[in-house]
């Protein structure tokens, strides 16, 4: 993760129309993908931040971490994620140097991308999650 | 705001110098600046994350705004900055939308750039930084 660059930042919100209306209206985003991740139980629409995005995260179930996340609040910003070129080589440094991993293997993330989350117990608290774009 | 990137997301931490041992230790992050930010009663840490900044925001205060907003955790996501080429412009266009600023007229922030916030309840509930980088 040697400067690596943001990727994303994801916000976890309650009503996702009304969420886009905002960004898309006065704040001033254009979305760039739009889509359901059923096994991770979300709904995730990707909006333009110069080389990064942000996504907005529509929990699926609201029994869902995400949902229990956001609680009261109508937004949460949930977790960053940086852009690695190899996510695998990534996982195995950041494993031999102590962090603990969600995921051992890589996974797949929104708009093709393959992911990996590290634990926020070994972060400092704040979810991060590693993204290698697709080719 | 148009498709403006990411200058920084900022957290705030409880205890900076555990995480910054963290972030530039086994994560892997490079410091840009450190600095007080005597009138925000913080002190600021920028790592470098691509073209953006990762920023650990500790208050100089347990009474600060920002420390009530960590509660419990050990970190939280504070804010998004968008990096905007006219801040006095962009500033105007939002308000004339009918975004609620919490700076009518840009400050002073970290690294010498120039900054204001939009209020949060206009902007779904995410505190959001406008950013114009210093000349």
């Amino acid at each position: 993760m040697n400067c690596s660059p943001i990727d994303h930042i994801a916000i976890v919100v309650g009503d996702l129309d009304a969420t886009l209306a905002l960004y898309t209206g006065a704040l001033g985003f254009e979305i760039v993908y739009r889509e359901t991740i059923a096994d991770q139980g979300v709904e995730a629409v990707g909006l333009r931040a110069g080389e990064a995005i942000v996504e907005l995260l529509r929990p699926l179930d609201a029994a869902s971490p995400i949902a229990k996340f956001r609680g009261e609040a109508a937004t949460k910003l949930h977790h960053t994620a940086y852009r690695v070129a190899d996510i695998r080589a990534e996982l195995a440094r950041l494993k031999a140097a102590g962090i603990r991993l969600i995921d051992e293997e890589p996974r797949r993330g929104a708009h093709g991308n393959t992911i990996a989350f590290l634990h926020p117990k070994s972060t400092g608290g704040v979810l991060v999650e590693l993204c290698q774009k697709s080719t």
